[in-house]
């Protein structure tokens, strides 16, 4: 029988948690909405409550490894202390690796949320066999991660993999961070947005602008069911995200030569939107990618067949630089989460 | 009594050889012309001639480790071929390291000449005993190579490092790999010149002007000279130097969260005109250099305490991420060349 472990995805809005066989087989997987109002004890109760439930109900079935969380933030990997986290308020410098591990009696492993997400594509997902990969997540803003030589590159201080604040326009839009001209700023959710608003007050933008005044949801998502109804001015934003995911994944495919980047995030969904001018500017900017590209790169093979893409991987030379979208969707971060206290036996 | 090694730092102009101990003393060094147009078997009989002599000459010393080539451009490590090199022209797909190591009769190690690089600061340079590292050559272009957990980071097909050809200005200056604003269009001695030219041709250079049309040997170097003599034009050009320069290292502390970014090759001599924008450009734009810029980043101290930074890097949290010049000049190729045969004991 095989043995099992706890993965939890611990976000801003939602609390998930499931019990995953070491076989990669998801066992039961519970939504719980994150109520950070009620602050971080009732948020770490609710969890070790649901943690606790879905132990016991499994425990026949083989051992418990232990407890993966992805959160979103910085975490110190000693300590196991959360420094900063912009979507848990209250939760800076605390321990959350001790508190959890004493509730529960049980190892519990800590990684960054886009970490997560990366390991979970490597296991189960787009990544499935590829040694050297990185992860981008579209959501909100962009989150990143990276995997060398099967390990989770976490830089000095747990910080790398930020590449949602990489420099893609330098006198471009000003970020929180401090910078201009970010990714995010060109390549998420919120930026898609934003590009949208612009052309609505430039006047130019007339779909746009009847959806932004009548769909009290107006978002990404929005904006991309119009592009693909053929709307100008919503492909032309998503051609811009392109553009400028481009820039940033020629940079990395220049710096890093790895085997794969994976796309993930909510974003994601509207890879056909922002693809076609992102490999443009891959190819143009990445000598690298010039020399490495796969025959396919676009990514037209049906989405089942893109597993295939770890043989283009493996045991070729040159080996092929594979930039795809990411497989698991939301669940990536519950199953890297999950793999966790296999990765550490 | 010490084991020693040879480096080889093999360039398009020079050929530089070397015995140094494995203690790091160099022992002697030969420096001949690299007579490319003589072609190749010519090149390689220098160097094995000269490599012979030394082999017997310090042979008495301790034992004979094998030999560390430093070679620009792309190597195949499996098979020890040269793909493509710009500055030696007719090696291309030349097996190199089989035709030295069937000449000599000892093991042979190659390497890209920024690697070599990066390995020497890191051996006996500014980046003594520490783990992760980059290094940044600004020479003709900008070479890179990078350390991780004390090992050169190749990428899957030896191309990772890349960093002068990473777009620092989407519509920047068109570049000779098919780019447009790569970084070293902006940041090498090539760009520097450019720069200058531009400056002169627009008519408000006049120093610029009078010393391009006095100075036979006109160059990076005559610019950096006009620029400490206070010449404004000329310090107006390393500061955007050093403004792009510094665009490229924020995205790779963002990227990648390295204990220390090394600046090194010939153009790194100009430190002290280039450097200020530098850290103004990454400070602003790298929240991760934000969190760990260390009390004395502008790199003030002497340079022989430099090497102290090492101790800034290992045992404190959260480390401090440091960024400063190459110490080794032009022998931290050969010398990285020489600890070839060392790391791969």
């Amino acid at each position: 029988m095989p043995d099992f472990s706890i993965g939890v995805d611990l976000g801003g809005t939602n609390l998930r948690i499931a019990a995953i066989s070491s076989d990669g087989q998801l066992l039961e997987k519970v939504t719980l909405g994150t109520k950070v109002a009620l602050g971080r004890d009732h948020v770490i109760t609710e969890m070790c409550d649901a943690i606790h439930r879905l132990t016991e109900q499994y425990r026949s079935l083989g051992a418990f490894l232990g407890v993966g969380i992805g959160i979103p933030g910085i975490i110190d990997m000693e300590t196991g202390t959360l420094h900063k986290s912009a979507n848990l308020p209250g939760w800076s410098e605390y321990p959350v690796r001790a508190e959890i591990e004493q509730r529960l009696g049980a190892r519990v492993f800590l990684e960054n949320d886009a970490n997560v997400a990366a390991l979970g594509e490597k296991w189960l997902g787009a990544a499935r066999g590829v040694p050297n990969m990185a992860i981008v997540t579209l959501g909100t803003g962009i989150g990143g991660g990276i995997v060398l030589n099967g390990k989770l590159w976490h830089g000095m201080n747990g910080m790398a993999g930020e590449f949602g604040h990489v420099t893609v326009e330098p006198e471009g839009h000003p970020c929180g961070c401090g910078n201009r001209g970010c990714a995010e700023r060109y390549a998420s959710a919120t930026a898609v947005v934003r590009m949208a608003r612009e052309a609505i007050a430039s006047g130019g933008a007339p779909t746009l602008a009847r959806a932004a005044g009548s769909d009290p949801e107006f978002g990404a998502q929005s904006i991309y069911n119009l592009a693909i109804q053929g709307d100008e001015e919503a492909r032309r934003i998503f051609r811009r995200f392109g553009r400028y995911l481009g820039i940033l994944l020629a940079g990395m495919v220049n710096m890093l030569n790895l085997d794969m980047f994976v796309i993930g995030g909510g974003v994601s969904s509207a890879w056909d939107a922002f693809s076609p001018t992102m490999f443009e500017e891959i190819r143009e900017r990445s000598l690298v990618y010039a020399a490495t590209a796969p025959e396919d790169p676009l990514g037209k093979t049906p989405l089942g067949k893109q597993e295939g893409a770890s043989a283009l991987v493996e045991g070729r030379t040159p080996r092929k630089t594979i930039i795809t979208r990411a497989l698991l969707g939301s669940d990536a971060g519950l199953y890297g989460a999950a793999w966790l206290p296999t990765l550490s036996r």
